[in-house]
Formats: structure tokens, sequence, C-alpha cells
């Protein structure tokens, strides 16, 4: 399955033997170190040759037209885009004046390691140069998690043979050449030297930049502080101008010495602070990070992360791969969110510029899921950011003529940046989706501050929209028409079951959450009436089902839609949307993820069993997983109605996803929503973790493979471990007060001593069937 | 009603008192003058000032990229949009050196008259210069429905008060500067200088221009002589250059006497042939006209227009306006369909550059009946272009992943060029359209040659759409699902109501002619099991009707969804589109053009009397009419189901919408549909006329203020004239054999004899009531 001879499979890193200069670009994300504040790229230090040059802030975007050939009321007229912003990373070396080029001399050897307990990325190489010189690099980076403004590197240079002359040349650069977009619609646009500069000012150690966005307006600085160790005479100088600040340190050195740099890089960017003021924030950073040192900074590194470990880890027997896997999606989510503080996290991270570095539901969906249950304060910070967002999305709601808030379906800023309206404005569920993280987020933490101040104002502003959105019909029943659901080959439908059921329980939480923050309802002119309007949308909410097939359709009409013709559909035919027109999607019985499958995993209670068992085989028939959001969840629901092989499956498809590039484009940035459904797939999948009314369950079942998997969590303010064999499982209070739960439905009360339970036994009906070619890789040796 | 004061009715003429400055782009509408091939706008002679220059040949074209910030599969890159050609209209007139220029000195009066009956637009003016010198002008223009290359202008001035030195310049000039176009999406896409030159060549009396477009590559050549006749020595001489070619006459004219300039101006244009044949043709073209000089230029134009008067004039008692506007409106139709010559009928003829130039369904559905009962010809060379066009249509069905053909939602030369599919390419009716525009032709022409040439290969290409588009359900009923019917405020719906009529005929069609052709089937791959396909699905066809309502929703599921908020929608709101998303309009009761009272008059016998008028009453109550094209199919249904004063109120708004500007729009070009459905309001509409099964049949009923109507159509090559009064109507053949009509139900033999019979009483329901705000216009005094 590893597409990549040169990966090996180990427990705690993602560990690269040799370099493939033709997958340089997948890397680069794979190896992408970030804190959900600053993201680099793992670009090699020397910069040359790269797939994709990428340094990123949070929320630091450009803004470029929208052209549309037909235009339409409530077009978005301008599009926010991801920029890649001054370059910390770079260090080149001269080996006796021969630049350090991979492409040139010879390459003896080439390690990559991410380390994911220690949170580096580290590289160490042997190069020979084409004048016949031999040096040994060793370079190790981090994006610091408890700096949130720092990244650092060590660099190391050891003449191998013969004493050399070595040049280290570390850079500041902004506006960097990227290479041009594909055809693909989804490949981000590439904006050429998005920066003007403001201040290029150096000191005998470092220098800062600082830089404007054009159109945008945001003031962005970077700075950079080095220390250099070496023996006998190491000359340092500083010079630059324009877009480039360079620090050139020079020595002779022997074998078996070594010429070391530790490079400070800081950050900062404001839309509103002035040029010194964003200058004195980057000088002040790099001062408190040297005053850390290189090994303070990997000592509060590996620290932050033991902590996240103790309470997130997951443990697999039995797979040494999902194992792997498992860990990396873990360190992504982390990196993704650990310090984004207010700010979103975009489908990519700050790994890569695909999506345009646009946040979707997925956020909410996938990722804060992950984050509710080992990393809540993360969670939490999303959340947040939506609500500082929230006037944004109350203007574009009256745009479009609708009450509350109408959260934008891509952005980065909080304005609406999709500019196909059937498959953006259209998507509705992403205020139900905002609306469900928030009821996830409450239930796990019981963080009343948040409730009050956060959450409610979400929920409210969520409810109004749904109730002005749907309307009742003769019938009395409460429909939601001309919506689009999560799965994008179906568009602008009536009564999308997974919409209409989300919307139920936004409409219910905010009903609920009025009854017990009167205060807070007054400042939000939220009287009675209201609430009882939500109450009595959500009670009467419609969900259709299709009596004749005894399933529910994805939207109103579905089932009755021609079934798309599979045999007809060559391998060469996916991802569809590239091959087919949207028309042709829509109208046909085919699925791109399954919103249906989602919808009973995000409701479980709105499902009877036999019904999910009907659901889940019909919709394994039509969903062909085009998007990387659809396996994870069919093995949540595999699992749960019995099918653990085809779980199983389906968990190794999500787990490698971004390892194994399976969707051929990881070179635009890894997937954080698909590695967070490694995850899902396995706490939420073989672990059937749900929370119902507050109530944590787990119904526990491994495929025949795994002989193993052991579950750490985070829940109202305890540390849980759920460790599960093929027969029984033991769950264990790590700290905190006891706890309810629940077991195969069996209430546990979970004090300081652990539970062993039995796993009860389930027959599962025959295996389901995908649409011909679609079926996942099968990973087990069972069934 | 006359927002216009300087207009006055006249029977046989549109006349204009005194001229507007503010107005003159929609006067060059409504004074454009066209045979189908070229269209030249009514712009003063000077060229100055104006609202839109235009000159247009039928089909020369140029090609712009169609931009999409999120681009799709199928999405069409290139559009086709109209160019203004060389303008050959343009005649200066310098009297003692000062230019002529209504802006400057004194306009004393100025008449313009489009002659119905003469086929020209005159103009006479009174000017005086600023330095005091009068002239009067007398200017006729035609383009020759006989000569179709051909434009001619008379162009005479007098002094009256004083000799004076004039100079009249006579010019070609291309890549006139266009005004810019305005933000509304519907306004045609501005092209600089879309003409490349090729040869400016001069001769004594006049030049010739070949230019080629710089995307299209299509050679345009464009040519004039002159004839002068003047007092003593009148001195001519040609310059010219670059983009422009000049004729200039010099002359002293003494109060009485006149210098008289007659200009003929040629044109032709391929996409094939050389320069030096452009040429030619153009010469060889002013050559004819020059032989039949201006006086029989004027006779053959008036002996073309009797002979098409004489098979299609509606007389109209009781209403001037009325009676001014259907001669006006039959007038531009036949303009924009005369001599295309298997070219298409765009939206605006060759009056204007709106909607980019291109044709649309309506061309099918609106103006093609018109000009089968009247001009059959012309109809059968709308359907020979797009029977032309079919390899384009098939490589797009194709494109498409479909059978048979589809015809572009939008075009000029063939290709697909809208960009936004809910309202293009997922209109598929348009292929059902031009089926039905086929069915007409024969039923109305008996054209056994054009059945086995043209249509018959329509019909094939468009039934194999429709069977390959549908799907047989569960239940056996044949669905189409996921499409655009022609009200553009719903989109992507299933079974369209309209749409499934129309493709029930289309298959009927196709399969009846498949068995009268078998050699032809033959050709085109047809089986005896393809033609049991077809007939399978039209006797499956599945048509929704809502039993609760008792009326039929638009599209399946229509009338579950929310009524539009009207009471809460101004004035101002209108038209919606341009005021609300499309999902909002999408989503809801709300009607743009009711397709469905469409579909009642397309396929009569589908419905039942009383299902008739429960439909009528049920879409009135939604209809806003945002589309020109509307009033006329209300003023049809609200004929047959007796609410004659209705019928008469939308009568009124489909005729005066050009003549008054009631969609403030005229400025782009006369909406050549909504006047052809002024003679559909009538004949169809207060005549009651329909085709059933090949029988012409007649429910005539009047208005009160109505007192006589009396029409005239070609039918079966004979021509036939139908005169209504309030009590009775009198059926008289004009020539021809024998002929059946029906009288409301009765079938007569009409011979050489008339037949008169009493129009029978009819008890209608109360006035079915329109959306607050949008009831058109009243008209009658009646009710």
């Amino acid at each position: 399955m590893i597409t990549h001879p040169s990966f090996d499979v180990r427990p705690w890193a993602v560990h690269e033997s040799t370099l493939n200069p033709d997958a340089l670009a997948r890397t680069e994300s794979l190896f992408a170190l970030s804190n959900g504040h600053i993201g680099v790229r793992g670009n090699l230090d020397e910069g040359e040759p790269h797939g994709i040059p990428g340094t990123y802030l949070n929320s630091v975007h450009e803004l470029r037209p929208l052209p549309y050939a037909e235009a339409g009321y409530g077009y978005p007229e301008s599009g926010e885009t991801i920029v890649n912003v001054t370059n910390g990373k770079l260090i080149r070396l001269l080996v006796d004046d021969e630049p350090l080029d991979i492409r040139y001399g010879v390459l003896r050897t080439h390690e990559r390691t991410l380390d994911l307990r220690a949170g580096t990325l580290t590289r160490q190489l042997e190069w020979c140069s084409p004048a016949g010189n031999a040096v040994r690099v060793r370079s190790q980076r981090l994006v610091s998690f408890t700096q949130r403004a720092i990244m650092a590197i060590r660099y190391e240079v050891e003449p191998l043979d013969t004493t050399l002359r070595l040049v280290i040349q570390s850079e500041l650069v902004a506006n960097e050449p990227l290479p041009g977009g594909g055809g693909d619609p989804r490949t981000a646009a590439v904006l050429e030297s998005p920066l003007l500069l403001e201040e290029n000012a150096s000191a005998p150690d470092g220098a800062v930049l600082v830089h404007v966005t054009k159109g945008s307006h945001l003031r962005v600085g970077a700075g950079m502080r080095h220390e250099v160790t070496g023996p006998g005479d190491v000359h340092v100088e500083t010079d630059g101008g324009g877009d480039v600040a360079r620090v050139t340190v020079t020595a002779r050195v022997a074998p078996g010495e070594r010429l070391t740099l530790v490079k400070y890089v800081g950050y900062g960017w404001s839309a509103r602070r002035s040029r010194p003021a964003v200058h004195d924030q980057v000088v002040g950073a790099l001062s408190a990070a040297a005053t850390t040192g290189w090994d303070g900074l990997l000592a509060e590194q590996r620290e932050y992360l033991d902590e996240f470990w103790s309470g997130a880890d997951v443990e697999v027997e039995g797979d040494a791969e999902v194992q792997q896997a498992v860990r990396f999606a873990l360190f992504h989510v982390l990196q993704a969110g650990a310090r984004g503080e207010c700010r979103p996290i975009p489908a990519k991270g700050l790994t890569g510029p695909g999506y345009d570095g646009h946040t979707f539901w997925d956020s909410e969906m996938f990722v804060l899921p992950v984050l509710t249950y080992t990393s809540p304060a993360a969670a939490a910070d999303v959340l947040r950011w939506r609500h500082r967002t929230l006037p944004l999305a109350q203007r574009r709601a009256a745009q479009l003529g609708r009450q509350g808030a109408a959260f934008p379906w891509r952005t980065i800023a909080g304005r609406e940046c999709s500019a196909y309206w059937p498959a953006g404005t259209a998507a509705f569920h992403i205020n139900a989706d905002i609306a469900h993280a928030v009821v996830r987020y409450l239930e796990a933490t019981g963080d009343r501050e948040f409730e009050r101040e956060t959450g409610f104002p979400l929920l409210v502003a969520t409810a109004r929209l749904w109730r002005d959105l749907g309307h009742h019909d003769v019938r009395g029943r409460f429909r939601i028409d001309g919506v689009t659901g999560p799965d994008e080959y179906s568009a602008v439908a009536d009564n999308n079951v997974y919409t209409n059921l989300l919307a139920r329980q936004n409409l219910n939480a905010a009903a609920e959450l009025a009854v017990r923050h009167p205060d807070r309802a007054r400042d939000l002119d939220v009287s009675v009436e209201e609430v009882a309007q939500w109450r009595d949308a959500a009670a009467a909410m419609y969900i259709p089902f299709d009596e004749r097939l005894g399933v529910h359709p994805a939207n109103e009409g579905f089932t009755d839609h021609a079934v798309w013709d599979f045999a007809a559909t060559g391998a060469e035919d996916y991802p569809l949307l590239l091959h087919y027109p949207y028309f042709e999607l829509y109208r046909k019985q085919v699925v791109k993820q399954a919103d249906l499958v989602l919808a009973m995993h995000a409701c479980p209670d709105a499902f009877t069993p036999e019904q999910k068992v009907r659901n889940f085989a019909y919709y394994e028939a039509l969903t062909v997983r085009d998007s990387s959001l659809s396996a994870c969840t069919q093995a949540v629901l595999a699992a749960e109605v019995g099918q653990l092989e085809l779980a199983y499956d389906y968990l190794g498809e999500a787990a490698l996803m971004d390892l194994n590039d399976l969707e051929h484009n990881t070179r635009d940035g890894v997937h954080i929503a698909s590695l967070a459904g490694t995850w899902v797939a396995l706490v939420s999948g073989l672990g059937g973790m749900r929370v119902r009314s507050g109530q944590l369950s787990f119904a526990p079942r491994l495929p025949s493979d795994l002989t193993r998997l052991c579950l750490r969590l985070r829940f109202l303010d305890r540390r849980l471990e759920v460790d599960i064999r093929a027969e029984e499982a033991t769950y264990r209070l790590l700290d905190g007060e006891p706890l309810t739960v629940v077991h195969h439905g069996t209430t546990l009360r979970l004090g300081a001593d652990p539970l062993t339970r039995p796993i009860p036994a389930m027959k599962a009906g025959p295996r389901p069937q995908q649409p011909p070619g679609r079926a996942p890789a099968r990973r087990g040796a069972g069934d």
C-alpha cells in the first residue's frame, strides 16, 4: 500500500530514508510544521528544488476578484486567498563556493523524520559537491506550540574529508515566485508578489522585514535572530535590501568540526497595528525565544506534546500503518488548531495553498470532534472565531433576504468566497454544523462561560436562519426547500435529511439555552414567542422517508431518480465532477460523500437500528467517495451495523489518504478533515463512541486483524482510557471525578478502578456492495 | 399609455413628431430596419448624437472568453457575441462649414416615420445652424427585402433662406466606438474594435471595405455607391483610409434647389470565401441595386410587403393603439426573419446588441408561430438553420454524456454560450421547442420535402435526447429529472410539466415520421426497437398533478414550496432576479413566466377545461411577469377560460412592450418574441386559433372594447380570413382549395363562399387575481 518506498512505518514518526525529487510537493505537505498560527511547508532548507514553497500565517490573505460571465444577485465579488508570506526557513550553504543543491554533485544519503512526540522535523544528509568536497548536514526545525510567534531551526554542517570554507546564508525572503496553478478548479489561485515592502531593518545577527498585503491591507512582520557556534574565526555579516534580508556566516571548518547555526524566526501580523508595533512584536518574540534557547524550545515542545498525547493517544495493535497514521493524523490536527486562537482551521491547515486556504464546514463536522475530545480549548477557539465573524454572517443573511446568520461556505476572514452558489450559498447546513459543534463542545466540557458568551449567540443566530428558511406546508410539516446538503453530487433539493435533522437539533438547542439564559436571551431580543416558534419548527421538521424502499432519501425525491450508470463509468472517469456536468450528477442517484450516512452518525437517535442497516446498504451502493470526507463516516456506520471488516477497510482509506496520497493532491496540503477522520473511524467507528444527551457511550468492536485498540480522550475535565480487545473492553479514568459511561447499552459508574466488560456478539448481514470499482481497498485478512 | 408624447397613433406607421434626445437609444431600436440579413438601427443619418450605433449582419459575431471563478465540467469556455459591423448609413452634412448636429443651432422641426407598408424610415427636419443658415433635410432609408445585400438611402438637402455651400460626406466606418455596458448581466458585452482591416478600396463614386473579425475569423465586406443630383457644379470626391471610406459631395445650392444623394450600401460576409470574392460579392450587389435604382427598390419593397400583408394583416377596430402595435409587431417579426436564409432569429432581431445578439428558445415558441402562419418560408429557414447546426448540437450532447442532440440555450452560430448552467444547459426544453416548431410547420404547410430533409432528422436527434434524458421509475412512469423549464424562477427541478409534455410530443412525432420515412430512418440508424422505445417513453410520460389542490404543479413538488411573500415585495424589487438570489427564487412558488400556462397553450388537449380554469387561476396568483414573454401567453389562456377583459389587458401589455418601453430596455433592441406575442394574443388568444392534429380551429371571442377583429393567415397554401365581431365570425378563403376549419367545436367546410357563424356565450368565473401590484394595466372599459 505504501506507494513511497522511501517511507517506513514507525509508531511515533514519519521517516523518509531517501529523497524522491518527484514527490517533493507531497512530502512538503506531509512534513509541514504548524502551531495553527504559523505554518511552514517541509521545503528543503536551501529552498530549491521545491514543489511549492510555503509559509503561512493563519488568516493572512489577499483579495482577488471573482469573475462571472453571467453574474447574479448576491454573488460575492471578491474572494479571499491565502498568501505565501515571508519565508524565514531559508538557509543556503556554500561548500567551497559551490551551493548545496541536491540536483548537482552526489547526494549520498538523505533522511527526514517528522517526530510526533518531539514536534520537530529533522533532516540529515551527506552530500559531495561536484568538486568532490563532502559534507554532512543536520537540520532540525520546529514551529513552537508554546511560543506561538516562533519558528526555530538548528542547522549544522560538518566537513567529512577535508577542511572546507563553509558559507551559510540565512535569509528572510518575501514574494517568492510560486509555480502556476493547474486546470483543476480546486487548485488555489496563484497570486504574484502580494506583499508591499514597508521596512527592511538589519541588526548584526538578524533582520526584520515588514510588508503589507496589497488589497487586504494586512501588515506582516517577520524577523530572524541567530546564534552561531563554530571553530576558530567565524565571520558573521548582515546584508539585504528590498524583499530580502540575509545573515551570512563564513568559517573554515575541518573534518570533525562543526559549524552550527540556530535561527529563531518570529512572525506577527495585524490589520490594525502600525509598522513600529508589528516590528516590536516580532523583535520581542525573538528575544523571548532566544532567552529560552534552542534546547529550551525543544523541551517546551515535548512537554506540550506529552500533555496532549496523555489525553489523546490512540494505540492500535495489529496494524502498524494505522498506528502510525492515527498519530500522524492527530499531530496534524493538533498542529492545525493548537494556537489558532480565534482563527479558522483551513481545509489544508497551514500546510499548503489548496482550496485557497479556505475553511469549510468540515472544520466543524470532522476536525472539531477530534479537538473537542483531545484539546477542547482549541475547539472552543475555532467556535469563538465563528462568533467573531457573526456580524459578517448576519450581513450576508440580510443580503440574501434572510433572518439570523448565514455563515460563509468557504472563507478565510468571514466573507463568503464561494463563486458557485448551488454548492456554496445553498449549502446552508454549514450553519447547523456550527451549531452542532457548539452543542458537542458544551456536552463535552460543560463550559458555561463559553455557553453564555459564544455558544448561545451562535445558536440563536443560526436558529433564526432555520426558522426563516423553512416553512410549514398545508400538512403542517416544516420543510426546508431548495438547499444543498453535504453531498455535492446533489444540490438545491428539498428536505435534505442531513440538513433537516441538524437544523432540528439547532432549533431545539437554541430553545433550551434560551430558557437557561434568560438575561442573554433578552440581550439578543429573543422572545418567548420566538423560542416557541423554534420548538414548533423543530417538532414539525419534515424528514422524508421512502416507505416503498424502507430507506431515507438523501433529499426528498432522491430515490425516484435514476441510478447512476456505474457499469458505463470507467476508473478514469473519477472523480466524476471532473468528467461529468453538474446537472447530470445532480439528477441521478450517485453520491460523492454520503450525507445520509453522516446524518446517522451525527443524529444517532433519529434512526432505528433497522433503518441504519437498510440506509447504510442502500447508500453504499451509490457512494463513489470522490470526497476525502467520505470514508471515515462510512467506517463509523459500517462498524455500527456490524460490518467490521468493511469499517476496517474504510479506516484504512481515511488513514492513508495523505500518507499514500490516495487523491493525488496532497501536494497542495494535507487533508485535515480526512486526517481527523482517521481518529473518527477508530474512536466513533470501532470504538462506537457517541455522546447522547450528554451521556458518553461506547460500543466497541474490533475487526479480526486488530488485536487491541486503546483510546484516550478528554471529557468533562477528565482523561479517560478505553482499552479494547476482541472479547472485552476496559474503561479507565486517568484523572478526575467519577463518571458514568455506557458500554454497549449498559451504564457503568467509572471511578478510580478500571472496569472491564465483555463485548456482546453481533450478527451482521451480508457485506454491502459498493459501485463497481469503488469498493475500498481490502485491508484486513478477515471476513 | 403612450409615455412618448412625440409619438402618435397611426394604423400603418409609427410616427415621431419631435425628437426626444433622451430617448434616442429607444427610438433607434423601434426605427431599426432589417431584412433578417442586414440590420441597421435607426441612428440619425449624421451619426451623432446617438444612443447605440448599430449595424449588424446576421451571424457575424466575435468570440469572447467566458470567465468562471469556479469552473465546472462542460462549461462553455468561449461565447459568441454580436458585432457592430461597418456602418454604411453615415451621411454627414456641412452647412457653410458648420456640421449639422441637432445639439447645436436650432432644430425647428424633426419628424420620423416608419412606414409599415412602404418598408421605409423617413426623416424630415428643418435646422438652422448657429450662424443662422436654415436647411430642410429629407432622408429616406430602406433595407431591401428583395435584394438582401442592400440598404439604400435617399438624402436630400434644401436651403431655406439663402444660397449655401453644402458638403455631404457619405461614409463607411468600421470599429465605431460603442458606449459601455451597464451592470445588468443581460446587457451585451462590449467589444472594442473587433474588425481587422483587409482592404480599403476607393472608386470615384464609392468604396469597398473588407475586414476580418479578430477571433472568429469572419470576413465582412461593405461597399457604397452613390448617385448625386444637384444644381450647377456638383463636385464629388472620394477619400479615406484605415477603417474609413468617404465620398464627399460639394455644391452651392440656392433656396428652392435641392442637393440629392442616393446611397446604395452593399454587405457581404463569409467564414470561408476570400477577400476578392467578398469584395466582388459586394460590388455585384451594388451594381444590381444601382440598376434597379432608388425608385425601383422602393417599388419592390412595397410589392414585397403588399404580398406579406395580404396573408398576414390583422385589423383591429376599437383600439387604435393595438391596431398600430400589431402591425408594428408583424413588421418587425417579418424584418427579423424575412431573408435570414438559414440563420437564426436573435431575441432582439438585428435591432440592437441586447442579449449579445443571441437566439433563444422563444424563436421557436413565439416568433415561428407568427412566421409559420404568415411567411412560412421564413419559418422553415430558421429550422433549416437549426438543422445545419445539428452536428454542433450532437457534439454538445456527447460532451454532456447524452444521446442525440443538445441544442444551445443561447447562441449565434450554434455553440452553447450560456455561462450559467441551471438556466442554460439544464433548460433542455429548447430541444422539444425546436421539435414543436417542426411539427407546427409541417401541420401548417404539409411541406414533405422539408419533412424528409430537415424535420425528420431534427425530430430524431431530439427524440433520442429525451429517451436518454429520462428514465422509467419503479412505477413505470417515465421521468425527466433535474431540468429547467421555461420559467426561470424555478430551475433544476424534476418533471417540469411543460418539458415533459413537449418531450412527449417530440417522441411521438419522431416515431410517426419514422414510419412515414423508412428510408430516411435507415439513413439515420433508427431501428424499430428505437422507435418503440420512443413510443413507450411518450406513453409513460409522467405528468405530475396535485390532487389536493386540483392543479398541475409547474414541476414536481412545486406546490409544496412556500408561496413568495408578495406582500413584503415592493414595486422597486422587480424584476426579482435583480434583487433576490437565485436560490430564493427557485425554492418559492413565484413565477417569472408561466410555463404551465404556456404548456396549456402548446398542448391544449393535455388538460381538461376544468384543469385549465383552475391552473390558470392558480398561476395567475404567482406570476410576476418579469419576462416580456409572459403576457401574451397569459392573454391566450385568459381568453380560453373566458376571462376576455383580462386577456385584453395582457394583449395591451404585450402589444405595447416596446412602443411604450414597458421593461425599460428597448434601447438594446426590440423584443421580437414579445412583438410576436401581440399577434399570438390576438390570433390564438381572442381568435382562439389552435391546430389540433392538423385541424385548424378557432374559438373567437372579443372583449367588450373591440368591435371587430379581422385576421388573415396562411395555412396549407391558402390565405384565409377570419372576420370576428361580438356576436358572429365570418370565415373566408381568399385563395386555394376548400378547407375544413373548426369554429367553437363545429367543423365548417370552407369553399369559395364565406361562412358566418354565431359565437356561443360563455360563462366565466371570477377574474383571477395577480400578485399585489402585478396586475396588468387595465386596458378596456369592460368587465
